[in-house]
């Protein structure tokens, strides 16, 4: 049997927030201490993660001295060999200073943006200096929740002239940043420019060098809005733009919650490591999520062991599902081949049109057809509950 | 005074299903008698409507003999002249036939793909013989509810050969529509694919001809999905993809409800409004809405009239507010310029980059600005509510 | 191992329009064919069913003569006799006929009102006759889009008269029924008075008799509010009024979905399941849902039969929780008991209250205990997936 | 013209939590310096307000001395009593120490529980001293993530055991309290006990006093689960128990926003307003919500004079709406009285059960009146817009 142990080959990482978080929230004071850097690599490693992520605040405070951050980061520098992991991705904190409260990049005042950019340059060299190869922007303070503000547009605008110098920053230097954009709907802010994983990849187009610009969907966020999250990724992945992945849960329609991973929304939890596992994504699987508020340090030990074992049951579950005889039965019934009809559906041409326009079509047949689909859930629902 | 009375000036238009809805719900039979299509342009004409959309089965049902459908087509045509209506959209019912009950373009059945992609041709051929010149997509069983049916990849790719080979046929038949793509969250479908209007955005540039596509946002169903729709129309915008719009109104997280445009969200509303004025949009404003279940026929000629009295109310509200100073003032003192800064900001060369990481911030006196939007949000509110 | 195959003792129950459901939407027509109450007696019966619920209207049509009405009485007796199954719950429709589209009894039409007790009653006679003991309230007109209408008071006091004669009514007659009240949050009114469990829990009250109602809640109802189904039935077994209960599934904040039970939320309908079967629940288990719109016939029966599977694997697991050393022990760790203290809190004197405002606390030690709920929900989580 | 200028004598009052928000939230840091309790209340009289509420440690923090305690309060009932304000309600601060991270009254942790009465006594003889006669209980902690922990039905009971407790202390005391059960469905636990207004309702029945209990409802903790405001008022109002009542204003579906009221949902704050104005309720009204975190101090007077401006506006339009003749004949019309079935409807006897069942009714008749709703909700935005 399984044991669903994880080891650095299933990529798995955490942000240095994640398991770093104290548990502070809108209603209380934290609930844990702060743990080192160099710490929760040591701890990381020891439950088989593959690499750690941070924003330049995670490791170095603002307003650091350069002594203090050059200390900072070779002790964790240090830690990283020592313990095996890599750093993958690297992102900015423009969402905790005062500074950002009414955006960073779209900020309607000029420094604020000019800031933000200083901010961006100087995090993208610490992610470079640790190896860094993803960089993720999400803009949690880049919205409004007064419109009469009137800087929609120009917020866009603003927005895609920041990402545009940034990527020829990271040209000039040398870093070689892929970019992912992280959407999420509301919170901090009452409404959050690009909501949804398709606005990013809507937005993406707009961009001087759109290559180097993927998606960093989470689970939690798309979630937030109602939306499923497997649908989202697969848009995305159709699109060849999953750069990068934040892997939490949710319940839909409230505050972001941040959830071990698979806590929730089993279902939409496991179509979504199918098609991650299906679809050959090979990138690092972040868990952006943290601990419960109620929870002491082993339980944010016993929160990252979670969220690991259950991706590791889920991806054993994908497999059964593949060798399922029944299943797999029920899979090759619901799809209807017809190659002649196929043939003329697809690339156009005048003739090929006439021919689909004449074609008699027997509408009551097509509409009486059982497509065999509780079934099919039934079967998944108890592959998922291990009764198959 | 204004009397907010509307004139075919102001490109007003409603669905033949708008007005016509007969009130059945899935809990109810119809309230209403249908009305015939002529009979609504009679009607809609002298409440000041520009123009008149449909789909096919509005105005010939499915099945319908050939000589049924061209008299049909034909007293619609001479009403509309008539009256001095226009038909400037057009679209496919590709959901109401249990043929279509598990998808059209993205059924697994490879008969229902090939039969959509015949009633659609035999749709726009009715469409460019009424004079329309924009084509909707909007697909209402284009989803899921058994994501373990494994198509989600599948899926995407059959809507997008769809979608290729329709802007080929309209092309080769001379049509010259332009196709807007309509986004919706959910329902009737658990799950609807390209969910918000960042979806569809995103979806576009992977078409064969991106040119010709475009979207076709709808207030009610991006707020479904609990997004802020003057957001999700400035997105549009900005992407140059705003081919088309539907007004209504709608409350976040519920069932699709298709109220009286402004019956609900007054402030969105109007900053929608505001940004469609504000910027330029010339297309029709279609209203695909429907009178309340309890309505008699009067009440569906109170809503129709509702719909646009409440559109041009908020603009005569939007032109007050450019005009307001108070408002104005606020306004300025929002937006902090800096010529240095946004010279440094835009445009990168290696020298303003090192500028900018070489300048010094003071991000306490960033953060202490009050931006004065507590108080902006408040005329904005006594601005909407006629006491200033 | 347990083959999870139902039998009357489980005391499941499907109303007549659950597996009857034609498969009409809003947007679409129905797919599949009318069944007679006696098929679906058959069909059940051969499931495992213990019985079956009606609206009035489910068996004998609106406008009926007295003999059809008898005959199909008489025949759906048969059915059930012969097949063993009983009728434990009735109803009345006060939703689909166009009389009731403003409300039954709070319409703000008198007559209306008038109408909707004459219907109760003789539905109730139609349930007694057919051996009903519960009589389900769910009101699924009562309520409002436009509360301009200024009747939200009114209507609270309607409802309350009517519910109180038909309580008489029922005394008078020797009924003996137990009153059951099912709340929705909307669809298909804009807003449903008594949204949710809670409402009709604080509307009981204030009924004349309180004592002969209670609630029957509904999975889905409570999940559309983006409530915990399973706390909301906690709080009605709290106050002694868990008088009937609707099971199926739903997304949270979308329309009513109405899907097999299990199918989506599996950890809620676990913890349902649970406080079920462990809280001594005696009363029928209903499934309140129905086959989704793309099934034919044989996906209907998959339907049934997975509902009940999925309840009897969930209990199954119920029981497995509760031997499970590992989840017993992190249980008895998670509850700190002090019986000092627990004799000060509770049965007020003051002797009591001064000596619990005298005793010093250690704020810092009560904080920083770790209860394990991080652990607790990876073993239940594992337990669901069928890994422990 | 009015001017919207408060007086006391409109009863408005703020927490000292509302305008004493110093802007911190769960991704930034504080944006505003702390205000002590003697300015506020200065700056609150100089605005209009009515008075002053307060959680213990809004004035005294957690852990202070008796001495800090006695000139803290001092102070403040000095400014209190130089302008003019009085405190008519007070409350406990049970969620912000980590002590009370998995509940105060429904801790699994018995020494918890204790402490959480301990503290509401001490904060009960504050309010006292201060004049209060209003206490408020929101249980911002009482909840869960991990339905697993198997407390659900304990939570009730301690939850009860505590407020009966508590219920006699007042009493015993000579305080005088009516208590406020303030209910909210989520954040920042996952589910909080009793999460809408009908949770309160019904929870209350189940106390030793019920009549010393009634509900203290917040417009956005309602909105919160997407439930009508004014919905849960009415029912609360129905039932005799709006006791106080919290205004603010919030999107449906998402994090608690606690928005200057009428700031978003502009007819349900009118809706509201009409009903507390027109039910002659006449205790106080509490603006429970805070200026955006991108505001200076500036923008905190801002916020506090917009929440009691419009509240005044509404209410004029109130005034308004009862002597529009046109919107009170669409009312008149709306309604259909019947004195012969009013009479046969309530008060039952077997003679009128009997004269109810015999007549016939037109349901064609009833089915097809027009109510004119469409119109009188266009006549409603109409008013608000200021254009009628």
């Amino acid at each position: 049997m399984t044991d669903y142990t994880p080891t650095p080959a299933d990529k798995f990482t955490f942000g240095l927030w994640t398991v770093g978080n104290v548990g502070r929230d809108p209603f209380g004071e934290p609930t844990r201490q702060p743990m080192s850097a160099p710490y929760i690599a040591q701890k990381l490693a020891a439950l088989g993660a593959y690499g750690i992520n941070l924003h330049d605040n995670d490791l170095v405070p603002i307003g650091a001295s350069a002594a203090e951050r050059d200390r900072l980061v070779s002790d964790f520098r240090a830690a990283l060999s020592g313990h095996g992991l890599v750093v993958p991705m690297a992102t900015t904190n423009l969402f905790s200073d005062p500074a950002f409260k009414d955006g960073a990049f779209t900020s309607a005042d000029a420094r604020v943006r000019a800031y933000a950019l200083q901010k961006t340059m100087l995090s993208m060299d610490l992610g470079h200096e640790l190896g860094a190869t993803t960089y993720v922007f999400w803009g949690g303070r880049e919205g409004t929740e007064v419109d009469a503000s009137g800087k929609l547009l120009d917020a866009l605008a603003w927005f895609r002239d920041s990402l545009n110098f940034l990527a020829e920053y990271s040209q000039s230097q040398g870093y070689g940043y892929r970019f992912a954009l992280e959407p999420k709907p509301n919170e901090p802010r009452g409404d959050i420019f690009f909501p949804t994983a398709g606005s990013m990849l809507g937005f993406i187009p707009t961009l001087d060098q759109p290559d180097l610009f993927g998606v960093n969907p989470e689970f939690a966020h798309d979630t937030m809005a109602g939306l499923n999250f497997a649908h989202a990724v697969a848009q995305i992945i159709d699109a060849g733009k999953l750069f990068h992945i934040d892997l939490n849960d949710q319940k839909m329609g409230r505050f972001d919650q941040d959830l071990r991973f698979g806590a929730e929304n089993i279902k939409t939890a496991f179509m979504l490591v199918k098609l991650l596992e299906n679809s050959g994504y090979a990138g690092p699987k972040q868990f952006d999520a943290h601990a419960l508020r109620t929870e002491d340090e082993a339980g944010v030990w016993a929160f990252a062991r979670g969220c690991m074992r259950t991706y590791l049951i889920l991806k054993e579950k994908a497999r059964q599902f593949d060798e399922d005889s029944e299943i797999q039965a029920a899979l090759q019934a619901y799809r209807v081949q017809d190659s002649e009809l196929e043939t003329l559906s697809r690339g156009f041409t005048p003739e090929k049109a006439q021919a689909l326009k004449a074609r008699s079509v027997d509408r009551a047949m097509l509409g009486a057809r059982g497509p065999g689909l509780e079934q099919l859930d039934q079967l998944t629902i108890e592959l998922l509950l291990g009764v198959r």
